[in-house]
């Protein structure tokens, strides 16, 4: 058994992740809603001894908005919920700086550490979508680049507050009447360039010191923010070179910063598709992509390229020339499919449905499906993965399947380690500014 | 049995209410943050049918806070969690709109809501502690008067995002393919003094229509707001009298503004003592009295009238003239406190007892806290009541002994009736603004 192990988790999804999958038979069109539905997907990934669920989000919709946008629970309240119905499993919510209060973000995840025993972690994301500014009283949204100054600074804040108490400010002595120690509660005092935050935060040092922070950067400020703040970080790689590429950048910039590269992991999000042989599973594959049109592929070019209408070109003609017509913020993605254009010499067509049916690498039998995670592992592709369920039963397959191979192959552990997620995790607690010797100080 | 039946509602609180009360023997000192103390806390009140659980808030503590003021769980986490583990109660949370964004606030409220099954209700507060700003990036506080124009277009804000998915909207028909239809899906495009909003709001319509809304006015422009914007008001009664009084003045500016006063609930808030006896009860009062210092009620004068200091007084001479001295924001228990010195001739230690052990009016055998209720409810001093347990057990010994005393009397239910909180009061759905065949909005 080699000491390295990867780590999973599983996105906890309504309807799905493509337009039309809620069509699918089996999918329950109100799951986005329903509380019962979430703590299944909870309990399953729980017996499969996932390290964490994860929540995304986002902050807009209009009326073309794909379903799974349009009707969601907010990532706080549903992962509250399930703290009182989960007891080991990491719980990771999408919380946005752009658009709240650090304060109020650094109680909301202080409080559900403490709500889950030790299980809180926050994706750090700054918002893309061009009119989310609309939906909070802002005219325009700040540029990429202020994006990660003020993503930087706010997340200063947040774990500053985090640190408020000592981890020992909680005296509660009944006989001496000391209920908190005055000089293990401090006062933030931050004055920077986006916020002014005194504190101290109004809610005691949480089991894990402080949550985990997870990130998903994928532009070059993106790695950079990833690479100085992110324990792990949650990214997209559609095939093993890119992973591979991807997590050697990103480990390289950790290093360069002075951080240990072994206590940052980097999970690409991926959508297994398992069936009883390789056969199977392709046709489960085609069940999935037979739900969508022409149409849901390019919905998603025009969103990606600033809205333009992509309904004006032959579909089996060669891609046509976007790169003039000027695309949106979400420049990773964007980038990718000009790369695949150029890379597979694609039609319209064959971008849509690309786009429309995501089918990545993880497409067979269990076996195939193990075999190919494990060789992302061990390749240097991924310390681990986030899982999505691309069609219903399939976490059920995955954690009955899949993972007691990995089990059997001495990958990923067979129960959960530790108490807190950061133990989970291997991850120590970060050091309270405050408590060491030399930097401690009184309240100001 | 009458038709008008008593409201109830319990405050879920960690260590206490008073400055040493988690120096009683039976309080467990870690309370404000566990978990499990809640669930406890939370089953027993829907054990006697209480209508709803309350969580109170603060944002701001400094070194010299109160301990239930000093560490406490954010209310949105735990009433999420809560609503994993309860199925009829109520679950209320404080939120102010003075350092928030309304898009957020909807949001979480309706993902509550949609969690718990139509549980959810708002207590719309305007933060008042005068240090509050400086843990936000505000240089000040707003205004009296401005926070209440600021409260009503935040109300305005959110129940109009609450409306944004008419109850037909989320059509999910996956023979048509049509998941949402764009016709009941509608943009609030509000452009307000203070808020810019578009919408929709990325969650459905939830089960009760619009969470209930609570309120706390006690000033002329709090009673005035609450009056409008309120269905439930929590309030502070020390006397019947003044509990008639407010409720007479408040019901009269409910009418004025075309309300029907009969769907706005008046709920003091008390802390029962029910002991064997009235002696019994009395002995208790002065077991949780004996925990406090004379220093806790001048600490409390104190932060009352602008961090003066009130040690620098004989203790048993007059209340020394603190009108001159200038006063905090807090206007209403300020002038209470004027007015009961003003009244009793008090000394200032007395002030201070007074301040540090509120006894309040139901102390006694569940007999007589119960002959209380009723004589409160029936004089028009309070629709009900919100129920702090001011000593470990106390709520137990209310559910099982003065909850029996009122539904024998008939003015207690012996069963949630129901489904949602808002059936649960007698409130009606709001009509949602679009639905009606007038004003129905195609989006824009």
């Amino acid at each position: 058994m080699t000491d390295r192990q990867i780590k999973l988790g599983f996105i906890l999804h309504g309807v799905g992740r493509t337009w039309n999958d809620w069509r699918h038979p089996d999918r329950d069109v109100n799951a986005s809603t329903s509380l019962a539905h979430y703590q299944k997907q909870a309990a399953i990934a729980e017996r499969g001894k996932f390290d964490f669920l994860f929540v995304a989000d986002s902050l807009s919709i209009t009326e073309k908005s794909s379903p799974h946008y349009l009707n969601r629970f907010e990532p706080i309240t549903i992962l509250s919920a399930l703290a009182a119905t989960t007891s080991r499993i990491g719980l990771v919510a999408t919380l946005t700086v752009s658009y709240s209060e650090p304060f109020n973000v650094a109680r909301q995840f202080a409080s559900l550490d403490h709500l889950s025993g030790g299980r809180a972690g926050w994706n750090v994301v700054t918002s893309w979508l061009g009119d989310t500014a609309a939906n909070f009283s802002k005219a325009e949204h700040p540029a990429h680049d202020l994006r990660y100054r003020i993503a930087g600074e706010y997340l200063d804040v947040v774990q500053g507050l985090w640190d408020s108490w000592e981890a020992d400010a909680h005296v509660a002595d009944k006989n001496s009447g000391q209920f908190v120690n005055p000089e293990k509660l401090h006062r933030l005092n931050h004055r920077g360039e986006f916020f002014q935050v005194r504190g101290p935060l109004n809610i005691k040092r949480t089991p894990q010191g402080q949550p985990v922070i997870f990130q998903a950067g994928a532009s070059d400020d993106g790695r950079n923010f990833a690479a100085r703040r992110a324990e792990v970080i949650f990214t997209h790689a559609p095939t093993l070179e890119e992973g591979q590429a991807y997590l050697a950048d990103v480990k390289a910039r950790a290093k360069g910063v002075g951080r240990n590269p072994d206590k940052l992991f980097i999970l690409p999000g991926i959508a297994p598709i398992i069936g009883d042989t390789d056969e199977d599973a392709e046709g489960r594959y085609h069940e999935l992509a037979a739900l969508e049109s022409i149409d849901t592929g390019l919905g998603f070019l025009s969103r990606t390229f600033n809205d333009h209408d992509f309904r004006q070109y032959d579909l089996d003609g060669p891609f046509p020339d976007v790169e003039h017509i000027g695309i949106n913020s979400q420049q990773s993605s964007t980038l990718r499919i000009l790369a695949e254009v150029r890379a597979d010499n694609l039609s319209l067509r064959q971008v849509a449905e690309r786009l429309a049916t995501p089918r990545g690498a993880f497409v067979g039998s269990a076996e195939t499906v193990a075999n190919r995670l494990q060789q992302w592992f061990e390749a240097g592709a991924a310390d681990g993965f986030v899982i999505f369920e691309p069609l219903p039963g399939q976490l059920d397959l995955f954690v009955d399947q899949v993972i007691p191979i990995l089990q059997a192959r001495g990958i990923f552990r067979r129960n959960y380690e530790g108490t807190t997620f950061r133990e989970q995790l291997g991850l120590d607690v970060p050091d309270n500014r405050y408590s060491t010797a030399d930097a401690r100080r009184t309240v100001a």
